[in-house]
């Protein structure tokens, strides 16, 4: 184990994220608010304690295996975790250690599940950062799986994106930045397209900013208590709606569509069923709104779409308190916290790949039962799905409800309404943001007691990094020489 | 497709039906109640129906293929419950058609779900059919799923079990003759045995019988509204458990044992974990109820152990209500829902044996990613499983969630009680019998809407026939020629 190497590039990591704060410290010197001292403080820290270990680790060897690669990837969300939230603690913002790394891994991890009960009252500075912690923790994701995954071989979706060609072992490190900079132009791209679009809307150039980093990263965090319901105005509904929906994209469909191929990207069937889902879940709640609300079709279409897209996305904003909903609709929102969005877009959850594929293997299955010779693979794009990658899906969707049932049960320890316990557990595991009950849309994390909080961080964590990239740590095998 | 065959097996079908019916005939000349004309007019029927049906297929030929097999035994099922409705109609017992084949298939899938609100109310002949109709299902289930598909080469189970070996196809026939003749014997051993130590126990002979044959099916009727609470007896209660326990054990590893090779049975890996799962959760349910209620140890030892062995065993017998305790302790009742009987016993659910395999196939998915390069078969009993089968055992799980998923949301339609839709949906689909909420161990069916009976009944066929059984139909696939 190249422990030197490990440390050298979580060292590496903070500097950065100091680095990052300054951007903060520039937004809350523009508005000459009192958190300016914080965030010199916790650049300096940041920026510090990453600068002396990249001194003291200068000899490390530059060999680095799948296992390192692990490790950092776990070790690199807790990290920025932890020196994230020194911001909130230094400026009075979040004082408990405990609330603070909450909201900042919530930040990182893209969830948007937040402890705040007053958020208008939290400096402009700090507000900023809130919303830079998703969009960094957004980034850092599509370019873990979109640009260092697939070189490495681990994960298996990029199998199916003809783009990537597969590493020459001497190009990997080019090849990786090549990718990861393209990647970074179209995230940026969106995230200023957005910017001016909200700025249009009506929006101050501040909101819009936040707004848009937070969409990009389909984080869901808001400058505003209300969020999006904030806003009446249905162009900045609309305006977030679609770049929620390109958030959930796989980016190199982006990539591809940015290109000219808009034809190849409607052809690709992960897009194809991200869209249907999208327009049947939004049908059905349309009706169910228009049927037993007295809303007008208008706004029960934008309520409904909103609330699908925000919440198939992993965002999370709200326009509309689905609690509030009659019950059906209400458990069809539930159904979608299972869904998420595309592999290689921001959004967190299982992924509508997976549910594609797991899907069609099932039925698949009743076709082997009547031929039981005859070898029937799933396809995918009009290619057959490699079995090891059918089996490793249905591994990850097992895995995935095994941790959702037990730590439902363990939850309920903590928080005894079966209803907030599957809504909180369901939410920070899919990266989403609001739950259900307790902390439903219009509630917040604030009353979880601490041992909840570090169980909903860990399980936000693990939900990021798609359950295996953490849980092979606590596989005896990985420490195994 | 020769429908000729499928005919005349479902006549035959119904003529046996006709003549089981007399069984009951005899108990209500014993008793001497009103319902005797009722099963004599029932009887008539079915025997008629099949008789003639038999002879107008007298020149079908014997051609039978993996098609005809599948019709045969998903209409089995409806056949069976379908004249077995009949006593109750014609008795009064029951007199409307919907409530009454709900009861009959509760019967026949050995569910055990009820629309009866005062049992004691009923003659006795209805109820020993009523308890009848279970011991004839779970007779079904184990002589289908341990004798017929395995030479038939359906179902993929049986490929853990050495004893059973492959067919050669002159002696399909006596082979399955065999195997059933063996397999009825042990199971009628068991109900003899168990009826007698309950008649000692205290119970009347004729309760005895009643619960024995309820508890062989892991079926879970009761001649009590009580159910066997009404028995204030440990001893009553213990035997109980230990043969339910004997229920949801595969009826091959019973064999293995009675010809004393116990220490053979010890080995068995699912036996392991099925014992396993039933101390473990008996267990933290027990310090549970020690600790939150004012029951006496052995009280709550008993509630702790009876509740699990009958909800994992899918039997659905009660002591004690569930929905009354803590609600952790609740929510690991439902948790145990989805766990099930052995493969090749009568409990239903998703099986030990699939969840086994669903737990080492992602626990193995870790070391795949360590070593992506090694091929790392799921290993049970010691060998390796087909890859085929961990497919086949994940796309059955997959189906299973998604069809609890839909079922809940469109029984929330007709049940608009989260907990009770769940509740019902899991308990028919898992041949379990109680539910949640309004569908609760101390409460019923009855209050359900008509289509909601219907839908239930159909989830308990499709639960019962293990999914895939009843799905092949609804395949396009499966009519093409």
């Amino acid at each position: 184990m190249n422990l030197k190497l490990i440390f050298r590039v979580l060292g590496f990591l903070s500097l950065v994220e100091g680095i990052a704060m300054l951007l903060a410290l520039a937004v809350s010197v523009v508005f000459g608010e009192h958190d300016i001292t914080a965030f010199i403080i916790s650049s300096g820290i940041s920026v510090l304690a990453g600068g002396l270990i990249l001194l003291l680790t200068k000899n490390a060897s530059r060999d680095i295996g799948k296992r390192e690669g692990f490790i950092i990837v776990s070790f690199a969300w807790i990290i920025f975790s932890f020196f994230g939230s020194l911001p909130y603690i230094f400026s009075g913002s979040i004082p408990n250690f405990t609330d603070a790394f909450f909201e900042t891994i919530s930040g990182f991890t893209t969830t948007g599940s937040s402890i705040l009960a007053d958020i208008e009252a939290l400096p402009h500075g700090i507000l900023f950062w809130r919303s830079l912690t998703q969009w960094l923790g957004g980034m850092g994701i599509i370019v873990l799986s979109l640009a260092i995954l697939p070189v490495f071989g681990i994960g298996g979706m990029q199998l199916f994106m003809a783009e990537v060609p597969g590493p020459t072992p001497d190009k990997i490190s080019p090849r990786i930045r090549q990718t990861a900079k393209t990647l970074w132009i179209i995230y940026l791209g969106f995230t200023v397209a957005e910017t001016l679009l909200l700025w249009i809307g009506g929006m101050t150039f501040y909101d819009a900013i936040c707004h848009s980093f937070t969409t990009m990263a389909t984080g869901g965090f808001s400058t505003k208590q209300a969020s999006i319901a904030h806003w009446n105005s249905p162009f900045i509904q609309y305006i977030i709606v679609l770049f929620m929906f390109f958030a959930g994209t796989n980016f190199t469909l982006s990539y591809i569509a940015l290109k000219g191929k808009v034809g190849r990207v409607l052809k690709d069937e992960e897009f194809k069923y991200y869209s249907l889902f999208i327009l049947g879940f939004t049908a059905v709640i349309f009706l169910g709104l228009v049927l037993s609300t007295s809303l007008g079709v208008e706004q029960a279409f934008r309520d409904a779409l909103f609330q699908v897209v925000s919440i198939i996305t992993t965002t999370g904003f709200a326009t509309s308190d689905y609690l509030l909903w009659p019950p059906i609709l209400t458990i069809l929102i539930f159904v979608l916290f299972f869904f998420g969005g595309s592999a290689g877009s921001t959004g967190g959850g299982i992924k509508i790949m997976r549910i594609v594929i797991l899907f069609k293997n099932s039925y698949y299955e009743l076709r082997r039962m009547i031929h039981p010779k005859a070898v029937i693979p799933v396809k995918f794009n009009k290619h057959s799905v490699d079995a090891k990658i059918v089996t490793n899906v249905l591994a990850f969707f097992m895995l995935y409800f095994i941790i959702f049932g037990f730590s439902v049960v363990i939850f309920t320890f903590i928080e005894p309404d079966l209803d907030s316990a599957m809504g909180a557990v369901a939410t920070c595991l899919g990266n989403i943001g609001p739950g259900l009950g307790r902390v439903g849309p219009a509630e917040n994390f604030a009353h979880v007691a601490p041992a909840g909080k570090w169980f909903l961080s860990f399980l936000m964590l693990l939900g990021r990094l798609e359950l295996f990239t953490v849980l092979v740590l606590f596989s005896p095998t990985f420490w195994k020489e």
